[in-house]
């Protein structure tokens, strides 16, 4: 673009003798990254000109012609043939402008009623609920692969850990569902969100509202919205949406990065209970032999990027006065990128979990170490010999020591040594003491037992899927 | 307490022969910070004996002289005379020893079928269910006294700024309103945030579930949850809720900040737009004529207080394997401080508000300068000349400009200034350029004309209180 | 790049039939942003090349071989006619690759003794060092700006805020020399991250060194380092100088805030302290008479994206075990990305300052009103009076509240208003309530006193130019 | 304290007619924690009154009566006799007032020349500077107990992980010795931090100076600053030191949570490197035999409370004008809560290595898998063969995969497998495949060798001890 045009071009021409300068373009330009905005922008053009025709505010043949030459812009950026300027700024002037080349005059009477502050705040939250919409998808298809994993696995045996000790053996089933709680959590987060945003700001003008006869339902109608927003200066300086947009994300980058956690910790050679498919192993430039979780590390790793994105705009947003402020410029690259992490993690680690096997044997013999039936035990004296469970509890850790001592297995202890604690234990205790036995018992709503696993997969495959 | 009393009723009493060191104790110990939980940890452990009673897993009397004996506890904490031990380390034990020693050897009976893990998982959930119900009060009582300030001020005008600079003339009221409708949401994030926690992890036990016949339904009825969770695990790693939680109270210190922030601006000297009342303000001890706003700045401040909560929370929360880890200690103490921290800073924005008074002399002579009803003449010539929209901006520039050279304002200009930018402006032109007749024009929906804003208030009130 | 040369690129190519999917390479390639490393990743192989031919490792023609083909590699970089492959992840294999296609097989020696690990660290340290000499720079540029604007503006009198509320009158240039010691403490800052990092990673190989007879001293000092690390663990897993860069950079960005902070409220209408120059000023679509501080309101915004990027650090870098973990490439993106937007906003408050103008008369206006003199008057009470402080201070206050009630400055009470409240003041307490001399009075080290300011700017030039 | 009294001794008494609500006082007070102040504010109030007696601003009488007096103030807070109030606010009129009941009215005399802005700032400089002091202490003790144990453990074999994946066979003592390096950098950022804080902002008064005569520079020289600082708005408004210090804190709370991760890793059933003694581990109430690492889970989790407190003094600075604003109260919790969190990590972290033992036979175990020489045999090929690295890589990766394939390790392969990828290959290789050979042979300077080792730790013991 020619220093010619750019003069001309500058919507403030009117006033400022001297052009900006070099710096001022680079730090106010936002066509760099909000570029991406482009086809909500268009829409939401669309969908003003469609009012303003239709209100008489613009006559049809302006709103027509209009609407056919921003159908003309899209076309020209999808297609890559349109060439962005930086000294127009923003999407909005890049859009406008080439409009005002194709269709003339009339593209000058587009932002009639409207101010780029309502526009922004509007094709934001149009791409954010498309985001949403997308993320919505991903964490499903994420879940979809975890419940299937879960049926084929719910008589699979490993060791459950709480403070990464061995706890209690559990079904990996139930395991897995964990994981499909959180991130069915995460989906409601995500639909509340898209639903409270799903307000139309369009109309709000620069911030006081419009004299012209607009019809604000109109246009939130017809771009999806559930109505328009109650309150023009709140309109345009409100991020509520993208605050609350990258705090839904980061709880599912914390739920991510605890997968990703496990899956580095299981595939490690001394847990050895998990490998991964080829295609998301790595090796090394110097040591051929290794099998690196790389996509898992750095799904962990990125959970840290989209904190970083939501502590970065509540800082930008604390403390702005009313109405907007160009700090809110601030608001886009964070929630593109953030959006952009969350999809290839999400992306990646349902492939890792689609090729992933697992090492039953060794989760199994893991968890037959560590005394890991010992609660059954306790539970046995409760239920059999009626004993407090505190006084359950002091016996069992008695048990454990005496074990410990002889180096065994709860279960290779002699029912004299069990008789030197509590001489009332009897031969049926060791009923208890097995693997299968302890999570076949555990029948409580929510329990590891593999028939409430199997069960529950059923009811996430109907909730979720 | 003695040593020897330690000693005995440390729970791992039976396994470790020397005492947890001092270093050890000081860290481990969350007595001094979860003894806040007492009344919800006795309000679970009640609907857990009544729970394991009905299904006979413990007999009535024991049942009853746990639930007799836990309300003797309450009345002891209650009333002051409860002794807290920290070699107890925690609320959970604290209540149970001291529960041994009122009824003694049934108390052994009430952990049977629960852990620490559930218990306390279950009791963190009922205290911030009972905080959100809580702030939700708090931002209702801010939105009455921003709402009936907003009624009584529909009329008055104060320039709106963007980017700070004066921008448009509009009403104080919907000034106030724009904050009506943030807290609004945020109250919308708090019931979602409520409505999502409210699920019962009580039974989960340590992560597995337990074999013992209980019925979670029973128990989650009774502490008013609408269901049990659906996995054990989950259950016992979760704390979505509590980095929901910080998130949705960061939002709101968001808010709260931004208001804070136009109080300061405002009650500057050059501003002069609001005077706090003698309450709210407050001298120096080197300049005693100063009227600082020190609540103002206080809440400013202490949105970086929450900001840190949740950032803190996410990071602790981020990368832990299943299932429980000792990292989640670390959940309560934020959760407390900001509690108490949003709590304060909604009472005194609440109070900041009520007795504040506006200079609407101030306010008005300063939305009289700097062009304020620029945005009217470009609109007039839109409507009247049928400029298009950016022709008439362009006109409109060129006509700020004049003004300025000539230091009036633009309803001082004369119709041959007027008419040498663009011949066919007519007198009429001057009937926009009046702050009230600017304000009133604006009528479209969720606009600033006074008439909109009585409206919006009487739909605010329907709508939130 | 053909499939075909992917597959035989690939450096794994030997163990992994399936080629990496395309999330896999997706997630795992960081040439997309570490190509912006190349040069100092040249300059790195170039001093172990240097090296290994120097030790014998490698022939003298090999070493010579490689050195070089990697100028020949940087020239087309620099150039624009590389071509990046993301099948070959990184910049490093970019690189190598390319260099095996200039020299041939002697290419595949200069990996000898090293590895991504210690290179991906040493190319790091070296980029944030150059960033860090940059980023001195520029602060340098603005502290420049501002000492000279200090020495004009010395004698200008403006009222000091303390909570906004105008408390005493001060001297502009003194205002200014208070940024001047930020910036100071900034560089101060930045002068110590680098002497810290300075220490080079290069040959501890993966994480265990190497048994190839390398001179660590000898590529330490090629690089400008101040010597080898001393633990082969550290180097490859330390990200210190990353963590310490980001927080430095977040310092700085806070100082930055709060100088934009005060361009916004001083060039608001209400204030009217300042004006930025029309580089710096920008309009709205809709309200062509506005001048808009956007560049200031993106700095102040700009400082969350560096404290996002910080904390997005601390949380990657969090709980990481040693050695390497993948999560550690997230470590250059927050990298650049902060140094870009510390060097566009130091640009740019350096460019606000140096065109900005200050208006004398309005800022001694305020200056005038708000009792700013009250200290005065109480140190005079001190001072001839021989009062305690606290009792000064409260006689002050007296006088204030009547001068409130009257409507009229402090310098305006009658003698017998002063007496009303203290019958020993004399006439001679009217000297130390003008603006002039109260300022003139303040000469304690560090005060606001103009000729203190003088000798400020002396040595601020002094210590800091 | 009775209303009364309150009244009277509010000290902006003079103006407001209304006492202050409770709500105010809640949110302003800040004695609730900044008591913890008391022993620097009498200090540097010592420091003012004796310099403001040699400087004959008071009398000699007045000076040594307020010495005193302060002297018995703070003797009564020690011994636990002295009545904090909340009605005056903060540590410094609480210290004044009773000085004022045991001195009477020379204490009025006190605040001469000073602010309570100056004053807060030389008081937090102080307590951090102590902080600073005790903190570099803490880490030395840590760094004393890793650097004997590396010494001992020089020769243990343990396998080096990158992505948790087994790499190479390294020495215990190289990896304790990591850590050491991690902290002497932490100290060497302490010591920065200690150093530029190092200067005396009392004197500056509010903002402006003072007019009286002080001697700045006999203030700083008694209370052990370098000098006094240059700016007296800078000195009032900087926190730099704060941010500063929380950054410090949180990079070190980053390297504790990695040690604290890798206990967590160690101590784990299938791990089985490290067992912590019973001090350090806590059972569970429900499974008697678990040995919970709980102290490093915490440590791991607070990083996340540093953290916040970095980011919320961030946030709480970003954009504050100059000079003191109430926002700035908000910075003594963090520093408090980040400075007892940081001191007890370091003491728990220092007694869970002083008393862990290692298990010399499972690490072997573990490193004797994995293929860990696998980098000593391509290293072999390019020194024996004369191979480029990056066809030796090749050749290993073909071995490695042939190994995998029979079930066995590098050393077991047959001459024949060597042979059949490179016909070169010869016997020697064996000597190479060893696990102490390979530590062994890593000699470059910074490298695992056990000789290498030692010599480390005596540089070590040089360095920091």
């Amino acid at each position: 673009m020619s220093e010619q045009d750019t003069k001309t071009s500058a919507i403030w021409g009117g006033r400022f003798s001297e052009g900006p300068s070099a710096i001022m373009e680079e730090i106010n330009a936002s066509i760099g990254f909000d570029a991406r905005l482009f086809a909500v922008d268009i829409q939401a053009s669309i969908a003003h000109a469609k009012m303003l025709g239709a209100k008489g505010i613009i006559s049809d043949a302006d709103a027509n012609s209009i609407i056919e030459g921003l159908g003309k812009v899209e076309a020209e950026i999808v297609s890559g043939n349109f060439k962005f300027s930086r000294a127009l700024e923003d999407i909005h002037m890049n859009v406008e402008h080439r409009l005002s080349e194709i269709i003339g005059v009339a593209a000058g009477r587009l932002h009639t009623a409207r101010s780029r502050n309502d526009q922004v705040a509007t094709d934001l939250k149009l791409w954010v609920r498309d985001a949403l919409d997308g993320i919505d998808g991903a964490i499903m298809g994420l879940q979809k692969v975890l419940i299937e994993l879960a049926a084929e696995h719910a008589e699979t045996v490993l060791p459950g850990f709480t403070h990464l000790q061995s706890a209690q053996p559990i079904s990996l089933g139930h395991y897995l569902l964990a994981y499909v709680e959180m991130l069915g959590r995460d989906r409601s987060r995500a639909a509340d969100c898209r639903a409270r945003l799903n307000e139309c700001p369009l109309g709000s003008a620069a911030l006081a509202g419009t004299s012209f006869p607009i019809d604000r339902e109109m246009t939130a109608a017809e771009l999806g919205f559930d109505g328009p927003t109650a309150n023009s200066l709140d309109s345009v300086s409100d991020r509520d949406f993208v605050m609350e947009y990258l705090s839904v994300l980061s709880i599912t980058a914390v739920h991510l990065s605890r997968m990703a956690e496990e899956i580095v910790i299981w595939t490690s050679e001394p847990f050895g209970f998990m490998r991964l498919s080829d295609d998301f192993s790595t090796g090394s430039s110097i040591m051929p032999q290794k099998r690196n979780p790389d996509a898992a590390e750095l799904i962990r790793g990125k959970s840290g990027r989209i904190f970083g994105a939501l502590i970065g705009m509540l800082s930008v947003m604390k403390g702005l006065p009313l109405a907007y402020g160009k700090d809110m410029q601030e608001d886009k690259e964070p929630v593109f990128d953030a959006t952009d992490t969350i999809e290839l993690s999400l992306a990646a680690m349902t492939g890792m979990f689609a090729g992933a096997t697992f090492n039953n044997k060794r989760m199994k013999d893991v968890a037959a170490k560590g005394f890991t039936t010992a609660t059954d035990l306790a539970d046995w004296l409760v239920k059999e010999l009626n004993l407090p469970f505190r006084d359950a509890h002091h016996a069992t850790g008695s048990l454990v020591k005496i074990a410990e001592e002889k180096g065994v297995g709860l279960e290779d202890l002699s029912i004299d040594d069990m008789q030197s604690i509590n001489p009332d234990i009897n031969k049926s205790v060791f009923d208890v003491l097995g693997l299968e036995n302890s999570t076949k018992s555990r029948t409580s709503f929510g329990g590891t037992a593999p028939e409430n696993v199997l069960e529950q997969c059923k009811a996430a495959k109907k909730k979720y899927l």
